[in-house]
């Protein structure tokens, strides 16, 4: 069979798939912004259907026909990316049975429930079932996925493609020892900076409209896609064509909506931006979890958190929000959302020591896929490792272990992504200093659509196409490293507390 | 094979089935309401893909199986409701080739758009090939499906299942001299009645709370369902525990936004109201166009149209708007909500000549599918009908033949739907007044819930699992007539106008 036929039809079952996904993540999207609270378990099942619809489809008979004819193909022919990707989803859906799927997903649903249940009062002895039954999933999981040198690598594959324990350590190590150097350094000047700018009472009105001319202005279509409210922000496609964010307002604090958004907007625009003839295929994807997370955090944690960002934004927070900021100088607002702080609750932390909040998990994850420590000690190594790493000991379980999702819905292999994509962020905003050497001024003039092309140009419209490992590589011209947001942090760090 | 077992597997493919149902319902409600405008293409890809999906999988080679077993049942085990749902769609679904319902789904999808174009330019010519092309579809499909007496009945029973042009015609003959009669028995006081009150300039916000308000008095569950904005009024559900509605807002007229959410909360009643256990089955539908149509136009046509509404309505009204309604009477918004005046445009016709716009669609419909008549003479057809009938004769085709979507979506025997929705309407109601002495009581009290359980009990509950014709013989003890509509229609336009 000629290479374009086989194209073709691998092309046409993406399509299929790609359809039902979308729909999937469509039937998502309204549950976490408009679907009315008594639907949840019939909206579990709709959508627990189309999943098992998708994974049929690929790895049923069709599936199985186009990855033999790809299979046949000679070596160039079958290094086309789209049939890569096939190939590669293929084999990665086939080496789970279906009862597995199946058991994983029912034990995910229970799971996030008793999750939700167990973190209100308190109490990880609820949780432990649960986690125990997920983590037995997850290694039969990861030894029918197969590894090298460490199980935790099957799992870390799913989100970062490529990415290994043996590569993550050292890493981490570094960062761990620049964490505490960086803290340090600013401890004699802690109490000069404050964040009460961001703290006054904001109206929620006027939030969202500051927020939107924001996004527009980081290059969001807004004919391809929105901005609707929900519990916790999040970012979802449905093709590059209809892409939706969402934020929560908290009127006594402006960080939640502004930088909520912004950070939306990051991931938003990558999905944006992949190539029009990548639409309904399997490369119409971030190209991994710290990929993408580095998408959003250099708009949310560099580009925005700049001094030259509030010069430009002050100007536009005095019309909307009037008298309230009429006192606070751009230099105010870049102390007041650049303030470093060890706290218990990731989601909350500054971007230094966010990264502890990380390693922690991933320290805890991969031992429990290793079998290396016992589930019922997690609450007490929790706290201890908090208090070693950033002094703060959590009071109970729900201010510790307990705080995240992730674990519940089976992420394991996930919270390295958030890590990994604040060093492919520092690597990615020190290329575009180089070669936009203006960058700042244009930041200063509100002028962000040349980022946003740059991006465009360099890492969104690949898709999925390119492994990460490749993508850093190119744009960098380095392998992932730490050196550059080590850097980066503590220049920030110094300026912000006075050196 | 057991019964129970066979009884199983079918709803185990309904469920399926019902669940892509669902999401591509989910597709379009998001299309209607929230969708960015640039995603248009890729949703009608989207869609498509679970339509022919949901084809697939009932015709495909587990549905033949499961009808196989079905079959192969001896009389009384095969009555089961769900199977003999199943067997019906099974058939009806089988008997177009797929080749079929992908042209005819392609060209509804086109022919909606030359419509949209033709409409705003008052172009029929444009819009000329695109319905001779459906009209084309339409009768290969009325051959393949099958008829006894005429071609258009094979299409009629796709919204009105048992329905045919024999029962149809002498009904529709009576309802046109009923008509002539009443518009003969008021045009002496013609002038008397105003609908000034209802076309005061409301606030939005204000008519939203309003029709929200008399929603929840007529016992729409709002944990299993919404009311949102869109173009057109509509409602749709995607399982009994998740009803959307949504309605439009004219600032300088009540009628729109309130009777549009009354309307639409009669459809969504029906679908609130089925049996729980005919959840993501064939069974939780309405029996029919016209069943459901009973459902929204007895709340909205009879109900809310009775000077008992008003005077439990407008005490609230005072509430919400203020001085603007304080001097008027619950009778002047009864007659205000009644007024009765021959118009061109069917969405906007009163309910007494609202049936006479259904009965020309109705004739013309029929004889395009029976080619008896040229489909270029439809507009000079379509204007001389309208002066006979209503002494009203459209300027050009867009307030003419061209106004309606129906055509271009390939509905050819939807409109009578309307017109006996008014005629189940009313005699349920007549049923509901024997049964409910004191119904008018509870109406001008506000006490509508008895209603809505009334309602439930007798219709909702079965859903699609008795036909139309079973349903109303069981409620009215009669057979489909139009003589309680006209008794009714008769009895209140004196009432409204004088004797």
């Amino acid at each position: 069979m000629e290479t374009s036929q086989i194209l073709n039809s691998t092309v046409q079952l993406m399509h299929t798939i790609s359809d039902i996904n979308s729909a999937a993540a469509i039937l998502n999207w309204d549950q976490e912004t408009y679907m009315p609270s008594g639907a949840t378990a019939t909206r579990a099942e709709q959508i627990s259907t189309l999943e098992t619809l998708s994974h049929q489809f690929l790895t049923g008979a069709e599936g199985q026909a186009i990855a033999g004819q790809i299979t046949g193909l000679n070596g160039s022919a079958s290094k086309h990316p789209l049939l890569t990707l096939f190939m590669h989803d293929f084999e990665r859906a086939s080496k789970l049975p279906e009862d597995l799927v199946r058991r994983t997903s029912r034990a995910q649903a229970l799971a996030q429930d008793t999750w939700k249940h167990a973190r209100a009062e308190k109490n990880y002895a609820k949780f432990l079932p649960a986690l125990a039954e997920l983590i037995e999933l997850k290694i039969e999981a990861a030894e029918r996925y197969g590894y090298t040198e460490n199980r935790y690598d099957a799992l870390l594959n799913l989100f970062e493609p490529g990415m290994t324990v043996a590569q993550l350590n050292p890493v981490f190590a570094n960062l761990r020892t620049a964490t505490a150097n960086i803290l340090s350094a600013i401890a004699p000047n802690r109490d000069k900076v404050s964040d009460a700018p961001m703290l006054q009472q904001y109206p929620k009105q006027q939030q969202m409209e500051f927020s939107r001319y924001i996004s527009g202005q980081m290059g969001f279509n807004f004919d391809n896609g929105r901005i609707d409210l929900s519990t916790h922000p999040f970012c979802t496609s449905f093709s590059q064509y209809d892409v939706r964010l969402t934020t929560r307002i908290n009127e006594n604090d402006l960080h939640s909506c502004l930088y909520g958004v912004i950070h939306e907007t990051g991931h938003g625009l990558y999905e944006q931006g992949f190539a029009t003839d990548l639409a309904r295929t399997f490369g119409a994807d971030g190209a991994s979890i710290g990929m993408h997370e580095s998408q959003s955090l250099l708009w949310e944690t560099i580009i925005t958190r700049t001094e030259e960002f509030w010069s430009f934004a002050l100007p536009k927070m005095r019309e909307i929000f009037g008298e309230m900021v009429a006192g606070f100088t751009p230099r105010d607002f870049y102390q007041a959302v650049n303030t470093i702080q060890p706290s218990l609750i990731r989601t909350e932390a500054d971007e230094v020591t966010y990264n502890m909040h990380i390693i922690l998990r991933y320290e805890l994850e991969r031992e429990m896929i290793n079998q290396t420590i016992d589930l019922k000690d997690i609450p007490e190594l929790w706290n201890t490792k908090m208090q070693e790493n950033l002094g703060v000991r959590p009071a109970h379980d729900g201010e510790g272990c307990l705080q995240d999702i992730h674990w519940s819905f089976g992420g394991f292999g996930y919270f390295p992504g958030y890590t990994l994509g604040k060093l492919y962020a520092a690597m990615e905003w020190n290329v575009l200093q180089q070669q936009m050497p203006d960058v700042r001024t244009k930041i200063a003039n509100g002028d962000l659509t040349p980022i946003r092309e740059w991006l465009r140009e360099n890492i969104h419209k690949y898709g999925r196409t390119q492994k990460p490992a490749e993508i850093i590589q190119r744009v960098a011209g380095k392998p992932l490293t730490e050196t550059d947001f080590v850097e980066y942090a503590t220049k920030k760090a110094l300026d912000v507390y006075g050196g």
